[in-house]
């Protein structure tokens, strides 16, 4: 019997058979993510419980042998990817809302919980929970959390941080861990909960979250700003919430996002169109009204062409449907893309956006961008084909010129999609050595084993 | 020469004569905080500047000599006090706000730059930076960011952390590092700058500050509920929000505190006073009157003697007036107090109330109790004369009591005030051996020496 066989039977006998495989097909189903590389793992568990979180990981740590936690899979820089080989550990079974308490606007789930599901269950009680990434009908709060997740609504609302209170999670040595607070307020010791949010699953397994949650806006309004250039629209989205109001979001589509959508959403627009800016404001339902009137007013000063407010919420859904349908249509472009989530501060949109033209002329390749802007966050698609070995290098190189550009704006290289694998090389760009030896000294006391999710980040 | 003569020639190198001393007046003056526990230190420094900062620590570092840093030394639980003896680090020189950016809505400012200097230079911009700590008017940036300050605000607005967006730091090494972002969005490795907020200055010494600012409400509503009844104002905070609105404050004055401050301030309060709400809410012109009234018809509801609400700005601040004069007025039922700001959840808010009167029975003590009461976060000060050997008895173990009912509870022993040595013997209460053993690992990893602000938190 090999090692990796004894340690097969040694989680066996905690998940039972029904939980753990080696089945060729399922190792590969566990072996990628949405970046569509892939890295076989050796067995892929189904925890169903803290505890059985906690004897795994301490079964593969006496192995010696790595644990990847993974999510659904949707990260976009790698970070579930099994680089250490070893266990996968699928946290999907974990995937039930333990507490959604309306007396004091927390609700306690496990990580396996779908964002999309979570949203549903705190509305219909007159909550909201804001973190909204892209992928939340199937990404999870687990992979939220270790990306630290943000969306749309960050402009008005924060990130995933913003609602973790507290955690339960596991050690690489099986430990248990309880962090932070069930309260609004807490400063007993260091700060382990924001410690462990954004860590990319490599401190510790989190196996249960206290989120905080706040009462739901009574009225939304969603508004297309169209706009003849890119220009105009750029500087829309840097001056609108010094001048007018904090809408909950201001998200970009570049003409090239806009050609990419056309045939399949129904979008009935004016003359040249070259960029949209889709705003949407909530609140009371006075509030709103006013407000969607302020930004009306102010992106038709800016030299908007049309401003379509939305008057139901089916006609809001239908704007939101060409944003919504981006992702996968660009790959009607061409075969690979590198999506790069860069942030600026919303000032410097203007010349971040006329950085990415430049960018996109030198590079000859199709350069598609959208996203976050009213938070700086611009999600910047270098489209190409990777069999191609000059595209490739062109693409290589037009993300390098992306990042430098970024960071003498003073951004950042990554908003939300965290540093994986496919940042690694570049993390240094922004990122100083010796922060970088502090980051490896905590995953030391974390992890001395580097068994946890190896090979990320640094 | 000893080596503390050797070591001041040293430091006197890089400051100059003005800016060091071992004088005995100023040593005392650098030696205590808020707790009214003095510990005097060897040598006070004033650096003016990030690199002055680093070749003094680089050099106390050398001699293996210990550095405290500190503000304004208006801290509850003795974190700025020299445990170890050495260098206490004044960061008040470093009072410069470096830039208001009303483009992108961030502050820099340095450590020792006045909170309340900071809200009146940002408000004049039209920006708000929420946090206000009842100290605001003499406390600093940098204090706030070792205890991560709360305040009356963080109801609606949550706490320092919420608006810390990167950092300039100096380890105990004196390598200089910096940590986060200037943009809303950032996830390029572990979250240090989180790490270092409400670390007490044990892990770096602050040196820079980018705060994240939002737009001033345009308009603020101010009232006080009466209430005849402790349970009744208790249960109106625990249903406030879930019924009415997200008021940006609400704060509770028990019975001992109104009788504390009943003739220095001119209080025309009606019949039976047994609890006061201070109520405030914010938002748009047309949201505050809609918002004041839902408040005022719920206060109603749950029974409130009255309702005033103030019509001008200098109405309110005669509101504030009681409030803020409290924790002086305090020392004139007894020379000493134990200031604990425990935190419950807020439906636990008058059962903690009925427990904080069960232990001011049991101990034959005064207790007074007010905070921020609608984020949980109750301030319950324990008056004694420590000089009376039974009183003190009698008031450690009232300590013990209130820290057992939070935590049965579910609440927390610090909500803002942070660990210190105060809370040092308790911290085991909260958080497991396990949760201690990673943050003093993560301390080593900051500071291997244990040089910087030792003796504190664990």
């Amino acid at each position: 019997m090999t090692d990796l066989d004894s340690l097969y039977k040694a989680i066996e006998k905690v998940t039972g058979k029904q939980r753990i495989t080696r089945e060729p097909e399922e190792l590969v189903c566990h072996s990628f993510d949405a970046t569509g590389r892939s890295v076989v793992p050796d067995i892929v568990v189904f925890p169903a419980a803290t505890l059985e979180v906690s004897k795994i990981l301490e079964i593969a740590s006496s192995y010696k042998v790595c644990v990847t936690p993974r999510g659904s899979g949707s990260g976009m820089t790698g970070g579930t990817l099994p680089m250490g080989g070893g266990i996968v550990m699928a946290m999907g079974r974990m995937n039930r809302i333990l507490e959604i308490d309306t007396e004091n606007l927390i609700a306690r789930v496990e990580p396996g919980v779908v964002t999309g599901d979570l949203h549903r269950a705190v509305e219909q009680r007159g909550l909201f929970y804001p973190p909204d990434p892209a992928s939340a009908s199937f990404c999870t709060i687990g992979g939220n959390i270790g990306e630290c997740a943000g969306g749309p609504k960050a402009v008005k609302y924060g990130v995933t941080r913003d609602y973790v209170l507290g955690l339960e999670a596991v050690l690489p040595s099986g430990r248990i861990i309880h962090t932070g607070v069930k309260t609004a307020k807490g400063v007993a010791g260091y700060d382990l909960t924001r410690l462990i949010v954004g860590s990319e699953g490599t401190l510790a397994v989190v196996t249960a979250v206290t989120l905080r949650l706040i009462p739901l806006p009574e009225a939304v309004k969603t508004m297309a700003v169209v706009f003849d250039s890119i220009k105009k629209a750029a500087e829309t989205v840097s001056g609108i919430i010094r001048e007018s109001v904090v809408p909950r979001c201001v998200e970009f589509l570049d003409r090239a996002s806009i050609d990419c959508v056309r045939k399949d959403v129904k979008l009935d627009l004016p003359g040249t169109v070259e960029a949209i800016l889709i705003i949407e404001v909530d609140g009371s339902r006075e509030t709103v009204e006013v407000d969607a009137r302020k930004v009306e007013a102010y992106c038709h000063k800016q030299g908007a062409s049309a401003v379509v407010v939305a008057g139901t919420p089916e006609e809001a859904a239908e704007l939101w449907k060409a944003r919504k349908a981006l992702s996968p249509a660009m790959f009607k472009i061409a075969p690979n893309k590198i999506n790069e989530d860069i942030v600026v501060p919303i000032n410097r949109i203007p010349d971040m956006v006329a950085k990415i033209e430049s960018i996109k002329k030198s590079s000859g390749l199709t350069v598609v961008s959208f996203g976050h802007a009213g938070d700086g966050n611009i999600h910047c698609n270098i489209m190409y084909d990777k069999r191609d070995k000059d595209q490739l290098k062109r693409a290589e190189a037009a993300v390098d010129a992306l990042f430098d550009a970024t960071l003498s704006l003073g951004g950042t290289i990554t908003g939300e999609h965290g540093v994986g694998i496919t940042k690694k090389p570049y993390l240094l760009k922004e990122v100083g050595p010796t922060e970088i030896e502090i980051m490896r000294g905590i995953k030391q006391v974390f992890d001395p084993g580097n068994l946890l999710n190896p090979g990320k980040i640094f």
